[in-house]
């Protein structure tokens, strides 16, 4: 009795090589304290003199020109992305035949599922590997697909979204073994022979996986489910969002070339680029071949996708309202500096971006006596104009307004209250067509829930002044209830008010920070130490990366036989 | 900052006197070998001289009587079983107003989840033990509501069913403990101070979880989700089968008293008895307030539920085609033997039993030369008809049979094409009333699929002769992947054979057993050994007890703060 295993020398060195990574990884999760396999710093002193020009150089080689990829199934090509900063990309992706991407995927499954954990997790770490090697690449195909500036694309889109895979690829590596793949099974007899009996386990995977990206962040949030999925043993397809197709091309290419150099079916992972309003999405989500669904994006197409999904596990990040809530500090600078990091990061175009931020009308106890909530919101608003006045500085935090739409949510919101401090448009010194605004802080009144607790996704604040504390913990409990959050913050001296707050963020099912002042912002989540969204509020039914975010992703299958031997 | 921790030194004795326990069965489950708390055996050197009779005499108390369950919202009494032993039960439960049930288990659920997962699995491992102190009163409640003998009701309704509840609650403390309650979080940062936070992780409920029990097996099927969900932190309304409601009163009943004395509310677990046909299970399955539904039952039900019960997470066991496929054996009559006992254990009514069992039409080679298809089939007949030749033997294998569409299937089923071994009627002689059968064994054409691919549950087996074993596993493929299976089993002596089967079984998520010809039965699963149901084909989308079967039970809810200390 047995079950075929590829045996390819070469996958047992990916394994080895990779060896002390995984258990670092597996250490972290463990403790959950920092840990980082991929430095986040893109100095010279860390990548080497060359690498940034270099990776500017891929970068610019895919310019107005075919993306090569040799995969089934190509019908033509389509060129979809617009760039932020007003370059012109006009790369141009092969247009795939679903049915043929999905036929290849399964006829690669088998042999995948046979080849067992330890050699997936191997490819997997092998790929993570060599997306590294080419991370100032990415980095600028994130920047220039999504308008982040250019160091938080190479830190969320490269450094921290390997870290992010690392760690899927990690937890579905533990959740994997937590299974022997042997067994010897002796149940005493009385005074016979023990019955004996030798079992095995095999891991098999759920069937094809569907990833569907994001126009914001189409590493950080798509890679890990892609190799949560491929590491379990499913072929992968990833559905990039068209405006932002390049980041994940050069992750399928490079998935594909280390798959087929491993002695694997390159067809285990595969693109499907598409025009604006294809659909294609719906079309693979749908088919019963696609049996798990990753997906970041909007609240209503997530809530279609686990509506009509229904022959797949659906992961889904949709949006949220994130709450602050300030009831006191014992460092108001402090407060109103973070906040407004927070506030003008990437345009405020983060699904952890806070949104509302509620104030009691009577002022708060700060480290400068009691401020007044007018001298609060100004605080803040003052905060945002000082850290964006400086055209050439500011758009290195804003980067550019990923669409339109993000730019015409800015112009309604404006007459949804009174502007404490108005969006303004940034001149990028590099780029003269970027598309870069400061953002929009708007002072709302209690009763215009309405409009705060809505979310309005881009470069738009909200203050709101509320009766006292206990009716802001109200609020964010109803905001967060009814519409979902991906983080809440808290300001408070008061203990009393923390275990209230820190009560509601249970009930409520949100992650909270409390009392942010310095260099850790409500909008960065740690790999292996913080997890992103929870799954228990209706921003997403999901959480990087819990186990539920990998278990689901397989199956164990078992044998069993008499043994004559213990 | 804090969560309030509730303080209960009783309840930290829980956990410590049952410390040992649990880290028994968290090593059985890495392991996978032979481990049992419970010991199987009803025997007086065992369990005590008086323990038989005091458990007959605490079963026989709640005959003709109002069952005791102090719970809300009773709305009068039901008492809708019937025993297919013909014993009058005439036992009152209380009939609960559902909606006064879910009030209650929400109110309790914030203490039981701040309680912490530690507390929670000490009350769950104590419900456990006063349960096994209950075992005999629990068999004889099996056997009386269900029709299996008692022998078997004492093991599978009592010891094994224990041994399954105890391996579902240390897999829920393993996924509950991956993550750590508390982190240190230290990120270098240059030449300044490290970055440094404190953080808590807690385990929070995803809400009101509904067992839906079944007729057949009301404790082992229903106790792993049961108890799986409270020791994540969910209250549970437990919707006991109308047929077999006393098993999860007496449940219901020792989880109140241990939870009460513990000093939590024992709204935590409810019981919603109905009558026949008044439909709870989907009025409570599609509250908004549900958010985990456990099931045992038939497909249509199972598939309405996944179907409907959109808002919670659904774990389904539904029924199956378990596929015997004959190839050759060294041990002929060990093969007859093993299958017989398998037909013929508790009448074919276990979701286990083979049904369908392919030969080649040729023949095959045996220990005892080769034997005809005529021969191979006459010696299963034959071995099911020594097997059941005493009444009174036979029905302690047999039980009696559940309900009258049993019968009726049987009746049915005769016609489908020739019999080999007619059912015929067991007369018990304790119980003139119990209705009882021996199991029918017909002979269908290899085109008679329509009837041999889909489920005759209860005593009822069919055998196909098909024309050669590539045929056979082909067959195997296509209804096991149609209509699902929970169980497989070959008997060949060619590895080459059994190396197909085995991929196929992978192919298509199906558990397999190979060459059973001694002490074990393709229709038993062993506690923290072997996997019931794989969750990978249509006969259920859970498996007891891998990874998913309790990760999906609870979410992971974050805080974080500055910390100045490491």
């Amino acid at each position: 009795m047995g079950m075929t295993q590829a045996t390819a020398p070469a996958i047992n060195d990916l394994t080895a090589r990779h060896r002390e990574r995984l258990d670092g990884a597996l250490t972290a999760l463990a403790t959950r304290d920092y840990w980082s396999a991929f430095p986040e710093s893109p100095s010279p002193r860390v990548y080497g003199e060359t690498a940034a020009a270099d990776g500017d150089k891929a970068f610019r080689a895919h310019l107005d020109a075919d993306f090569p990829l040799d995969q089934p199934g190509t019908n033509g090509r389509v060129a979809p992305e617009r760039s932020p900063y007003g370059v012109e990309l006009n790369i141009r992706y092969p247009h795939a035949d679903p049915q043929a991407l999905l036929r290849a995927a399964l006829d690669a499954l088998p042999a995948w599922r046979d080849a067992g954990p330890d050699e997936r997790v191997g490819v997997c770490l092998e790929i993570l590997d060599r997306l590294h090697q080419r991370v100032f690449e990415l980095a600028y195909a994130v920047q220039f697909t999504t308008g982040q500036a250019f160091v938080m694309a190479f830190q969320a889109g490269g450094a921290h979204a390997l870290d992010r895979a690392l760690e899927a690829i990690a937890a579905a590596y533990r959740a994997m073994t937590d299974v022997p793949r042997n067994a010897h099974w002796t149940k005493p007899a009385g005074k016979g022979d023990p019955l004996r009996m030798t079992k095995t386990f095999q891991v098999v995977p759920r069937g094809v996986a569907l990833v569907v990206g994001c126009n914001t962040f189409p590493t950080w949030n798509s890679w890990p489910g892609l190799f949560a999925s491929l590491a379990t043993g499913n072929p992968v397809i990833v559905k990039p969002h068209p405006g932002a197709v390049l980041p994940l091309a050069i992750t399928v290419a490079v998935a594909r070339e280390v798959l087929a150099e491993a002695g694997h079916s390159p067809d285990l992972v595969a693109l499907t680029a598409e025009d604006r309003g294809e659909g294609l999405a719906s079309v693979l989500a749908t088919d019963p071949r696609v049996r798990l669904v990753d997906y970041t994006g909007s609240t209503e197409y997530g809530d279609w996708l686990e509506a009509h999904a229904r022959q797949a596990t659906v992961f889904t990040e949709k949006a949220g309202v994130n709450t602050v809530l300030v009831d006191s500090t014992d460092d108001f600078a402090g407060m109103c500096r973070n906040l407004a990091f927070s506030l003008t990061l990437y345009s405020g175009q983060m699904c952890t971006t806070p949104q509302t931020i509620l104030v009691p009308a009577g002022g708060i106890a700060t480290d400068a006596g009691h401020k007044t909530f007018e001298e609060v919101s100004r605080g803040v608003a003052d905060a945002v104009a000082a850290l964006t006045a400086d055209d050439a500085r500011a758009v290195e935090l804003t980067g550019a307004i990923v669409n339109d739409a993000v730019l015409e949510r800015v112009n309604s919101a404006r007459s949804l209250g009174t502007v404490l401090l108005d969006s303004r448009v940034l001149h990028h010194p590099n780029f003269a067509d970027a598309v870069a605004r400061t953002p929009l802080v708007v002072l709302l009144d209690a009763d215009a829930e309405a409009a705060y607790g809505a979310e309005w996704f881009g470069p738009i604040a909200f203050i709101v002044p509320t009766v006292d504390t206990a009716r802001s913990i109200a609020i964010l409990r109803d905001i967060t209830s009814a519409k979902g959050a991906l983080t809440s913050l808290v300001y408070s001296t008061d203990n009393k008010v923390i275990d209230e707050v820190t009560r509601a963020a249970l009930d409520v099912g949100v992650h909270l920070s409390i009392n942010l002042t310095g260099g850790v912002f409500v909008n960065q989540s740690a790999a292996f130490s913080d997890f992103h969204a929870t799954g228990a509020n209706p921003a997403a039914n999901a959480s990087l990366t819990d186990g539920a975010f990998v278990t689901n992703r397989f199956r164990i299958v078992q044998s069993r036989s008499h043994s004559t031997t213990p």
